[in-house]
């Protein structure tokens, strides 16, 4: 059920798009439950000009290279779950080397359950 | 009010580029009461590797080109509405040839009335 | 904590498309309380059939090039935070000369505090 954007600069190598693809979907696995098959990402390479990030906000300065990772899901995850996709995302990016961990951008948007569909113009989770 | 993002690939021939986005207004249009004339669109064109859908959900296969359509709308449509809105969906589309209903990803966002300016700087929706 | 997606056309000169950035932020800033240095926007160019914006809609007619511009933020803000907002954009954008006030479309987002990572994987507005 999320739908993720990613968004980054069109100067990352491919390897580094897929990997930020990869470990954003490992993280929703392993900490919001989301089913290994409910993978749905959009991506969006940028021009310089394109991303803008603040140099410092909150004592964590951005100096690299930005990804923004914006997730649409499901409401009702716990604090701590949200809390533990962050630190999933921020360590499973970065460990591929090429985004720093505190130039990782996140944010959740949730959207009710009857908010979806997933093909075929059914809503899987709409309640009867 | 609604403001809708489509997602698909460059490939995508641009007759039916612009097909996916009326076929979205007219099923707004048919079963969410939007007027003919609230029509706000962004479309956006990406590369093979920046979309990625799972290859099957929720026993619904995904093996085509696929689009995502995201549409941020004002509040309080009935669940039924919402059927009849992805079902009309994915009906439009896929009728023009070229993308399979299955392959027709929709996600709704809802936003307060007061949350929208259609021009200069005016909220016409918010209450006084 | 705003996160802010502007979308115009590929052919907006770049000073205009780095001008409507700047506008906003400084109307999130004077209107929102937003910090300066909260500042974090994601600029997508578009072809001319990838932005589709009805030629009039509530009496306001769009004629020129027009830039869409979806800010997901905090909840929280008055009514009249909100209408501030929108007037202070449409005034700040269109003072620069490219864009019309009637054309710069708006739509805000709010997502609750703990629904942020800023780096690190920090969730510095999540309640403990």
């Amino acid at each position: 059920m999320p739908l993720v954007r990613i968004d980054l600069a069109s100067t990352t190598p491919p390897v580094h798009v897929q990997g930020v693809g990869r470990a954003v979907h490992e993280a929703l696995v392993a900490t919001f439950n989301a089913p290994e098959a409910d993978r749905f990402q959009v991506i969006g390479r940028h021009a310089p000009d394109e991303l803008v990030c603040s140099p410092e906000f909150l004592g964590v300065a951005h100096s690299g290279p930005v990804v923004f990772v914006q997730i649409t899901c499901a409401p009702g995850r716990s604090t701590e779950m949200k809390k533990a996709l962050y630190q999933h995302i921020a360590h499973a990016v970065s460990a591929q080397g090429y985004f720093a961990a505190a130039d990782v951008i996140i944010n959740l948007v949730e959207s009710a359950r009857e908010n979806w569909s997933f093909g075929n113009g059914l809503a899987p989770f709409a309640q009867a």
